[in-house]
C-alpha cells in the first residue's frame, strides 16, 4: 500500500499542472476578448478547444481515480476543513461528476450550445420565439439527461445548481428567495409610487472615456485591487478573468455620455479581482486556492458595487474626486448624486436594473428554469409564463420576447441553474457586510475617511484564504453564525430607498 | 503494413496539434511582454515550461519517430519539394535532431542560459569581463557537447548554424561574407573621410508618441500588413510574435524626442509579419506552413525596412504624409530628409549601426564565435579579439567591454550560429530585391506612386507561399537564378551612400 502523503502529493502535482493549463485558458479568453485581430478568432477556438480537452482529461484520468479511491479512505480525509480533507473532497467531487457524464452526452451538450446561442442571437434579433423554441426544448432535455447521469433523478434543478452552488439545494435557495420577494414585491411597489425621481441625467452628460479610465482605475485601487498583480482594459462585456494567482484581468466599457455604467462594472468587476487576488497563492490549482462557488464570488463584487460603492459615505468621500476630474460633476451636491447612482424603478431588462429591482429580475427566472426542468412548464408557454411573472413581481409586461424571455444568452447556452447564484451573490454580501460592521465597527465612518483596507482585510481573513476549504453554507454560518437568510438584504434595501424615496 | 497515406494524415494531425501549442506559447510570450502585470511573472514562467515540455514530448514522441521511419521510405517521400516530401523531410530532421540531444544535456542548456544571462547582465552593469567569463567558458562547453550529440565533430558550428539556418554551410557562409567585408570596409571608411555630413537633427526634434503610433500603423498597413489579422503594441525590444497565421502581433517603442528608431522598427517588425502572414494558413504546424529559416525571415523585414522604407522613392510618397503628422518634419526637404535616414558613421553599438557598417558588426560576432567554439580562441582572449577586428573592420575601439564583447545578449543565451543570419537576411534581400525589380519593373516607380501591393505579392508568390519547401539556398538559386552572392548587396550599398556621400 502507498503512503498516502506520497499519494497526496503526486494529486497536488497533478492537479497544479492541470490550473496551469486552466489559467492558460484564460489568459487567452481574455485575449479573444481584448486584443485578438478579428481573423485569429477560428485558430483561437482551436487552441482553446485543445487545452479544454487537455483539461477534462486530466480531471478524469483514470489515475486519479485510484489516487482519490486510496486518499478518501486515509487519514488525510478525516478532517474535511483540513487541506488535505478539502483538497481530496473537492477533486473527488469534480472527478465523480465529470466521471459520470458520457463522452457523447458532454459533446452533444457543447455542440448543441454553439448552435443554440447562434440560434438564440438570431431569434432574438427577429423576435420569433418559435425559431428558438425547438433550441431551447433541444437543451432542456440535454441538461434532464444532465442530470439524470450524474446520478440526480428527484429535481434534475438539483444537479445543475451544484455546478455553480456546490452542496446547496434548490428548496433551501427556493425558500430564500421567496422570503426575498415576498417583501421586495411591496417595496418596489412603494418606490413607483413615490413623487421623488432621481436626478439621472446628473449621469448623462459628458464624462470623457479617457479620464472615466483613470477615475476607475483609481477607485479600483482605493479598495484595495492590486495592480502590480492585475489590469483593467475594455470589453464589450465587463468581466474579471486572467492567468493565475498574480494575474487578475478586469474589464469594462465606456460611454462618454454615460457615468455610472462604466464605474459601477469597475467597482463590481475590481470585487471579484480582489477575491481572486485573496486566494491564497501557495494554493495554486488546488481546491483550497479557489473560489467556494458562483453565489460566493458574486458577494464580493456585489459588496463593492452595490454596498460600499452605492453608500452614501463613499460618495461623501469620493464625490470630490470626480467633481476634481469631471466638470460635468462639479456644483452637484452629495445627496443629489447619491441619489442618482440609486435611481431604482421597475425595468423589463436584468442587467440595466438597480439594486433594489435586480434580485426580482432573478428571481422571475430562478422559478421559470426550474418550472422547465422539471417539465411544469412547457418551453411554448415560456414567454406568457414570463410576462405575468414580470407583471405580477415587477409590474411591467415586456411588449417582445426579444426583451422578454429571450433576453439573455444563459438559456441557450446550457447555463440551467446559474441565475439564482446572482441573487445569492447579494444576500451573502449583505450578510456578511452585517457581520463586518459587527467587527469593524461603523464602516460608513471607514469610508468617508477613504478607508477601504480594513473591509478588505476583513473579506481577506474570513472568506478569501479558505478557499473552498467550507462550502458556501458552512461559510455563511462561520462568519456570521447564522444561517442564510433574506433579512440583512431586505433591511438594507428597505432603509436606503425608504430614506431616498421618503417612503411611508 | 500501414498505408503510407494514412501514416501522413496522423503524423500531419499530430504536428498541428503541436502547433496549437507553440501558437499559444507565442501568445503567452507576447503577452508577457505586452500586458502581464509585474507579479504574473513566475506564474507565466510555470506556465510556458509546462506548454513547452508538452511541446518537446510530442516532437520527440516515439510514435512519431515510427510514422517518419515508415514514411521516409514510401513514395510520399520522393518529391522532397512536394508537400508530403517536405512535411516528412523537415520532420524528419526536426526529430532526429531533438531524440539525438540527451535530456540531460538539454536541461543543463537550459539552465546555464538561464544564470549566464542574469551573469551576464550583472558583469555588463559592472563592466566586468572576468565575472561573466566562466559563464562564457560553461556555455561554450556545453554547445560543444551539443554540436557532438548531433553528430557533428568537424566543425562544431556547423550543427548550430544548422539551428538557424538549416541547410546552410559555415564554410559558404565564411565565404560570402569574407567577400562582403572585404568591399564594405573601404567603402565605410570612404564613408567617415566624405565632408557630407548628414542632418540627424531632423530625426531628434518633438515627434509625440501617440501620433507617431497612429503614423507607424499607417506605414504598416500601406506596404501590406493586414490589420485584421494582426497587431502592433509598445515592448522595450521591438519583435514580431503572436499565435498563429492570422493573428501576428508586431511592437515598437516609441521616443518622443526621436523618430528613426520607431519607425523603422515597425517597418522591419512589418515585414517579418508580412512574411508570417504571407505562409499559407491551411498548412498551419506543418513545416510547409512555415519560414524557411531565420536569414530568410529577416531579408523580409530589412527588405521593407531598408530597400523599401530607407528609399528615396519611398520618402518621396511619405514625406509629405510625415509632414502633415509632424510639425517637425515641416520645411525639411527631400534630400535631406532621405540622408538624415540613411546617416552612416562607425559605432561601437550593433543595434543601433546604420545600414552600411551593420553587416561588420555581425561579421565580427560571426568570426569571433567560430574560434570560441573551434578553440582557437579562449574566452579570455575574447575582449582583446573583440576589440582589434573592431579597430580593423571599422576604425573604432570599444572603450568598455560592456560595450564591447558584452554588448549582446545571444552569447549568455546560448545563441551561437545566430549572428550571421542578420547578415544574410541583408543579402538575401538585395539579392530577391534585384529579382523583384527585374520582374516587376522599376521598384522606385512603384513606391513613389505608393504601391507597395506588388512587390509584397511577389513576395508571397516567390517566397511566403512555398513554407519550407525549399531550403534557403535552394529558394535563393529558385528565385534569382543564382548561387547567394555578396555582390546585389555591396552593389546597393555601394551606389546609395556613393551619393549621398559624394564619394568618389
Amino acid at each position: 500500500m502507498a503512503n498516502p502523503n506520497d499519494t497526496f502529493t503526486k494529486l497536488c502535482d497533478h492537479a497544479r499542472q492541470t490550473g496551469l493549463l486552466t489559467s492558460t485558458i484564460g489568459i487567452l479568453n481574455w485575449d479573444e476578448e481584448t486584443y485578438l485581430p478579428r481573423d485569429g478568432r477560428a485558430h483561437r477556438a482551436e487552441q482553446t478547444a485543445l487545452l479544454a480537452g487537455m483539461v477534462h482529461q486530466r480531471q478524469t484520468a483514470a489515475e486519479v481515480g485510484g489516487w482519490l479511491a486510496e486518499l478518501k479512505e486515509s487519514p488525510l480525509a478525516a478532517d474535511p476543513h483540513s487541506t488535505e480533507g478539502c483538497v481530496i473532497r473537492q477533486l473527488g467531487r469534480q472527478y465523480d461528476k465529470k466521471t459520470k457524464l458520457p463522452q457523447k452526452l458532454v459533446e452533444e451538450l457543447t455542440r448543441t450550445a454553439s448552435l443554440a446561442q447562434q440560434a438564440w442571437v438570431d431569434a432574438r434579433k427577429a423576435d420569433d420565439f418559435t425559431a428558438f423554441q425547438p433550441w431551447l426544448e433541444r437543451t432542456i432535455d440535454l441538461k434532464q439527461q444532465e442530470a439524470a447521469a450524474v446520478g440526480v433523478t428527484d429535481v434534475a434543478y438539483d444537479a445543475l445548481l451544484d455546478d455553480y452552488e456546490p452542496g446547496e439545494s434548490t428548496a433551501n435557495v427556493a425558500q430564500v428567495l421567496s422570503g426575498l420577494r415576498e417583501q421586495l414585491t411591496p417595496l418596489v411597489e412603494q418606490i413607483v409610487e413615490s413623487k421623488h425621481k432621481a436626478p439621472r441625467e446628473i449621469l448623462s452628460r459628458s464624462y470623457p472615456v479617457d479620464k472615466q479610465a483613470e477615475f476607475g482605475k483609481q477607485a479600483a485601487a482605493a479598495i484595495g485591487f492590486d495592480f502590480n498583480a492585475g489590469r483593467l482594459d475594455v470589453t464589450a462585456h465587463p468581466f474579471c478573468g486572467g492567468g493565475g494567482p498574480r494575474d487578475v484581468r478586469l474589464t469594462t466599457r465606456y460611454d462618454a455620455n454615460e457615468f455610472a455604467g462604466g464605474f459601477f462594472s469597475i467597482l463590481h468587476e475590481a470585487g471579484h479581482g480582489i477575491y481572486e487576488q485573496g486566494l491564497p497563492a501557495d494554493q495554486f490549482g488546488l481546491p483550497t486556492g479557489e473560489a467556494v462557488s458562483l453565489g460566493i464570488h458574486e458577494s464580493q463584487s456585489r459588496m463593492w458595487e452595490n454596498l460600499v460603492g452605492r453608500s452614501r459615505a463613499y460618495w461623501e468621500h469620493t464625490l470630490p474626486e470626480l467633481q476634481g476630474a469631471f466638470e460635468s460633476a462639479r456644483g452637484v451636491g452629495l445627496d443629489e448624486f447619491y441619489f442618482a447612482v440609486n435611481d431604482s424603478r421597475p425595468s423589463l431588462i436584468r442587467t440595466e436594473s438597480d439594486e433594489a429591482t435586480y434580485n426580482l429580475h432573478i428571481i422571475v427566472r430562478f422559478e421559470l428554469e426550474q418550472a422547465l426542468l422539471s417539465g411544469d412548464l412547457p418551453a411554448a408557454d415560456l414567454p406568457s409564463a414570463w410576462n405575468e411573472k414580470y407583471q405580477q413581481y415587477l409590474g411591467v409586461t415586456p411588449p417582445s420576447s426579444a426583451d422578454g424571455a429571450m433576453q439573455d444568452v444563459h438559456w441557450s447556452a446550457g447555463l440551467y441553474g446559474y441565475f439564482p447564484t446572482y441573487a445569492l451573490g447579494n444576500l451573502y454580501a449583505a450578510q456578511f457586510f452585517d457581520q463586518a460592521e459587527a467587527d469593524l465597527g461603523d464602516l460608513d465612518d471607514h469610508f468617508r475617511r477613504g478607508e477601504f483596507t480594513p473591509l478588505r482585510d476583513w473579506l481577506r481573513r474570513n472568506i478569501h484564504q479558505h478557499g473552498q476549504r467550507y462550502s458556501a453554507a458552512e461559510l455563511v454560518e462561520r462568519v456570521t453564525g447564522k444561517p442564510l437568510s433574506h433579512e440583512p438584504l431586505m433591511r438594507r434595501l428597505r432603509a436606503k430607498f425608504a430614506e431616498l424615496y421618503d417612503l411611508p
